[in-house]
Formats: structure tokens, C-alpha cells, sequence
């Protein structure tokens, strides 16, 4: 259906930038850590099957996603790299793991006891990976759970813990004392399994100190475009950008109103554009009256609420060549990263990447 | 793969709801006008395919979307109900518009040059809408651009304009004095539109006054379930519920922190759940520290900041049967509508509907 598109609405997204940002991970922890693939929630929304066949393609050796599901989606894909399933043993259909080739991700007790009957039962030493949790009090085995599984190694004793992992909280903060606090207690309890691969460090932990790198490294955010360092400049390469066409300009006078609500009032005739992207494309409603959309690298602010479907804009101040109907405008690219925008919205920017609509033409370059 | 699928983790779509919901606007227009059927942004999440259908069998006689896919995708399940695009004509591509019998709802002066050009060349009377702006100023003809055509019908005497529309800004909040004088321009402007359906109440405007309705009545939200009286109890009948289950629960003792950032920092020992949703399935990250969730009718305060595919909640408080792994969490039903859990995200539940992600399990009924 795409050829009937109106051909502006575009979002790209880049897999040799994306390259480019495995090949700075591979420099950074220069050979001595393998790289996992993040990608989880359709690769942060990018498209699971273009960009694990990338990393695939990059030797990527180890992917995660979040759930089972997503593991299937991602077998059927690619029936041999390792799949680990973060969200932990889905009850019930344990099997499933087994027949799928799929390696969960143990966060508690209970998951452990029921994957180790499934091991006796099976006459296999399954695959496994043991979660610690260092502080995020999310997922994990708490350290009480770990010294219980120490000091009674008959309960994992049918199992085959390939890694042992744990996931910062705080990392993406410069000198945040949590997460040497994390790294600390994560060597302490994984010094008790010797022969397991040790994973620590998310985007940022990869950036933050090399101590953190153990044998694995799980960059998400960063592979995608974002800064795992917010403090400094971004070390990475965008991935995605995103035009939307102007579907009409208008002469608004001083004193009328633009939008729901009519939240914005014009003190002074103004030129605007209304552009096809909504809040149902993933376009924040928390970016109404803050955003800044770009139109020939020049800004453009939205003015009043953002729609389901459309979003106004300022084009008054726009210099030289004016905006007309059909004209692309600039969501995120050269002049707006994913963090730019995300800031201005009160998020994060891997809320824009997962919020990405389905209404653009995706185009991989 | 939904027989794989961790069997809690399930939206329900109630079609039977959404029927008594439309039948409801077929009382308050006492008959006397049609009710559109708005699918646009795939039937404000719910899906489009489902919904067209179980509106097909409820006579509903005229459907709107917003862009020339959606109005493909949906000519694709129905290929006989009139279907018109709200977002315009779509440039350069005018001609798909007449290949699969989708009605332009023109906003600007240069849709109708364009498809009056189209229509003299077929030598047909085509289908159009006209849209006209009087307040919104996001979509539409002007005041200005209306009386031009009123004094010069040639421009556009080769089109058959069946509907002539605008759309209200602020009918939601009662009373407010913009709603009247919309409906009064309208009137103005589409009485030189003997020959046409008049077309003004959204589903807001709909419960405000009859006088809004016109021949054509095109109520979104309401239809699917929110409020379109907010200051009044919810007329309409709840169309989604959302469960998630737990993947972990945990004893957080205090003084530790909980998810990224360590933003909430426990006064006292907490019994918290983790629960398999986070911002990339559309719980908003806006939600985090605000947001309630129910376990057995009980509620779960969100605790610190939503993740990407989790959220920690407090069950603490919970009364009787605890809460276990794997057991359900209510994100919407019951205990919170839509419009609940949009107002601590800070926006409106229409995002909450569009913003619904895709790694539910989708249970109609």
C-alpha cells in the first residue's frame, strides 16, 4: 500500500548507522567483551527482524528481548543465534522455551525450581540465565536469594548457567554512587560462579568505566541512536529520522485560537502549518505547546494541543523559501535528535523510538 | 503465537459495549440524524478491521479516517460503505482516491482546484466533502476561502458535495462559549449548502445540545467508551480492560531505591509486584510515581519510574489473598476507565486508547 502513500511521511531508519554504533561498542570494549543485541519492545520499535538480521549480520552472538513472544517472533527469524527471554519463565508453557530453543531469564526461586524439574524430567542441562538484582528492585534475585542458591547448589544443579547478570539503575547519572555500589556487590556474588559469563553494563555502563564490562555487554539505547552519556556529547550515530508533510497552511489573527481547548491564543497575526502527525503516531501529547518541529533546518514551534492525527506549528519566522501543502517537515533528523525531543515532551528518548507509529512509511537505509 | 502467549496478559475489546455505546447516539438523535462511523487511527487503537465490521451490521452508514491508507486498509474489509479521509487530498496521488471509491474531505482551496480538474477530466459529478474551519484552525476552509466559493460556484460545480463539515474545539468542556459560536458560523456558512448533509457534533457535541446535530453526527470517543461529558458521570459503557500479570514480587526493605533513577526511596519495608507493562506497550512513562493499578479490586500505587516493558506497584496494602507471580493486575476495567488513568498521566484518555500497545493478547467479545 505504501506506493499510495503520500510520499513525506517518512520515517528512516538507518542500519548502517547502526552498524556504525556496534562497531563503537566493539572499539570501546576493545574485543575483550562480546555484545548482545537488545531487541526488545521490536527492537525499541524499530523493526526486530531488520535489525537483529543486522546485528546478525555483525556477528552479534547473543540477543535478549522481553518476552516470549517476542522470542518466538525473533526464532522464527533466525534459528540459531541465542535468544534470552528477560522477562523471566512464563508460567505454565515452560516447554515452549525448550522446543523453541529459547533460554529464560530466571528472576526468582520459584522460576528456578520449575526449570530444574523440567531439566530432570528432560535429562538435559538446560540453558539458563541467573538475574541478580544490585538495586533496581525490579527483576532479579534479591541477595538473599543468591546466598540461598550458594550455599545449596543442588538447586541448580541440573542446569547449565551460562550467564549471570545483573542491570543498573542509575548509570546514565555521571558519578552516581549506586552504581559502583551495583558493580561492587554483582562481582562479589557472581565470584561464586566461576564458570558463568558475567553481564553487567547497559548503554551506559558500557560508556561509564571498563570495569563494568565482564564478558557481556547489553547496550540498548545507544545502539539505537541515544546518548548513554547525557552529560557530554553524544558518541553515537542517529538511527532514525522522521519527515511529515504539511497537509495545509493558514493566516491565523490576532486574537483567535489554534486547537482542543483553544489553549493557544495568538497575540499577533501568525502564520501556521498544520502537519500530519498525532499523538496516535506516537507523537506525545506532552509535546503539545512545547516541541520544536524544523521546516528547511529552520524551527518551527507547535503551538497549542497536539491532535490524534495532526499538530500545528509556527511558520511566521521562517526565512527565504515559504512552507506549502506537501512540504516535509522535520520531526527528528538532523537538527533533533531523540533526546532533543524527548526532553522537550518531559520523557526519555527511548519513549520516542517505542512510540513510533505505524502510520509512517518505514524506510530502512 | 497467542497460544504461547503468558495467558494474563490481555486486552479485551468489547464489541457489544461499543454496539450499546452506538446505539445510545441513535436515542440522542432521536433518528433524525445519521451517526458516522470515526475508525481513524485504527479505530482509535481498537482495531480497525473488528470495529468497521461490528459497525457494518449496526447500519452505520458512512466512515471516517484520517489518511488515504487508513481509508485503503478499511476498503479493503468493506468495499461498498462510503468512506471519507479527513487529513485531504493527498497530493500527486489523486487518482487512488477514485480507484477504490474514497471521498476526499477537502480542507484548502488547492484540494478543490485539484479534484475539480479530476472531475472535468472524468466527466463524473465526484464525491466530496467540504470541510470548513470555524475555530479549530488546523484543518479546513477559512471564512475567507468559504465565501469565495459561495460567490463563485464555478469553482467548484463539477464536484457533487455531499457533506459540508466543521469540528468543534471545545465542546467537551460545558458551557464553554466558543461551542455556540462554531455551531452559529456553521449554520451561516452551510446554509448556501442547501443540497448537502451538515455535519458539526463530535461525541461531545453530541451530548451538548441537539441543536448541534445536524444531518450527520460523528462521534470517536465516546463511542469507545470515554467520556464525553466530563463533568458529568460517563454515559458511555466501558469498551476496553487490560490485565497484566506479575512477573515477580518482591519485600524492599527501607531506605532502598526503587527502578531508574532511584526515585522513590522507601520510608518503610514495601511489599512491592512487577508487572509485565511498561511505556513501550503504551503505559506512559507519565505514569510513573502517579499511576494506580488494582490487584482484586484493590489498589496498587505505580512506585518510581515506568520502564520500557515493567512497572513496580506497592501491594503492600493488599487485604486477604495475596498477590502471587503470574496472578492479574488491572490496568483498565472496573476499577479504572480510561479517562482514570489518563487524568494521573496528566493528558486524555484518547491516548490511552491510540497510545494501547501490540504485545497484548487482543480478546474481542
Amino acid at each position: 500500500m505504501n506506493n499510495c502513500s503520500s510520499s513525506n511521511n517518512v520515517l528512516t531508519i538507518n542500519l548502517g548507522a547502526l552498524a556504525d554504533n556496534y562497531r563503537l561498542f566493539e572499539q570501546h570494549t576493545a574485543g575483550n567483551s562480546s555484545i548482545a543485541g537488545i531487541v526488545k519492545a521490536n527492537a525499541y520499535g524499530l523493526g526486530l527482524k531488520k535489525v537483529s538480521q543486522k546485528l546478525t549480520n555483525l556477528d552479534c552472538s547473543q540477543f535478549f528481548v522481553a518476552t516470549l513472544d517476542e522470542a518466538l517472533e525473533l526464532r522464527a527469524y533466525d534459528n540459531k543465534t541465542p535468544i534470552a527471554v528477560l522477562g523471566g519463565l512464563a508460567q505454565n508453557i515452560e516447554t515452549n522455551y525448550l522446543t523453541h530453543n529459547i533460554t529464560p531469564v530466571l528472576n526468582t526461586q520459584n522460576d528456578i525450581k520449575k526449570w530444574q524439574e523440567l531439566a530432570l524430567k528432560q535429562h538435559t542441562k538446560l540453558k539458563t540465565i541467573l538475574h541478580f538484582d544490585t538495586a533496581m528492585n525490579r527483576l532479579g534475585l534479591s541477595v538473599d536469594d543468591a546466598y540461598t542458591l550458594i550455599n545449596d547448589k543442588t538447586l541448580f544443579n541440573a542446569l547449565n548457567i551460562q550467564i549471570v547478570m545483573s542491570h543498573f539503575a542509575c548509570a546514565d547519572e555521571k558519578d552516581h554512587p549506586l552504581t559502583q555500589q551495583q558493580a561492587d556487590l554483582f562481582a562479589k556474588i557472581t565470584a561464586h560462579f566461576p564458570d558463568s559469563q558475567k553481564s553487567l553494563a547497559n548503554s551506559s555502563g558500557l560508556f561509564r568505566d571498563n570495569s563494568y564490562h565482564f564478558d557481556l555487554v547489553r547496550p540498548g539505547y545507544a545502539l539505537y541512536g541515544g546518548n548513554p552519556t547525557p552529560e557530554t556529547q553524544n558518541p553515537m550515530q542517529p538511527v532514525v529520522s522522521l519527515n511529515t508533510p504539511i497537509l495545509q497552511t493558514r493566516n491565523c489573527k490576532k486574537g483567535e485560537s489554534i486547537g482542543y481547548g483553544a489553549t493557544h491564543i495568538f497575540n499577533k497575526d501568525t502564520r501556521t502549518a498544520t502537519v500530519a502527525i498525532g499523538y496516535a503516531d506516537g507523537f506525545l501529547r506532552s509535546n503539545s505547546s512545547k516541541a520544536i518541529l524544523y521546516y528547511n533546518n529552520q524551527p518551527c514551534p507547535v503551538l497549542g494541543r497536539v491532535s490524534m492525527d495532526l499538530v500545528t506549528i509556527d511558520i511566521s519566522q521562517i526565512q527565504g523559501q515559504q512552507p506549502q501543502q506537501d512540504d516535509p517537515i522535520e520531526v527528528l533528523g538532523p537538527n533533533q535528535s531523540i533526546d532533543n525531543l524527548a526532553k522537550n515532551a518531559d520523557t526519555i528518548g527511548y519513549e520516542i523510538l517505542t512510540s513510533l507509529g505505524h502510520r509512517y512509511k518505514r524506510e530502512y537505509i
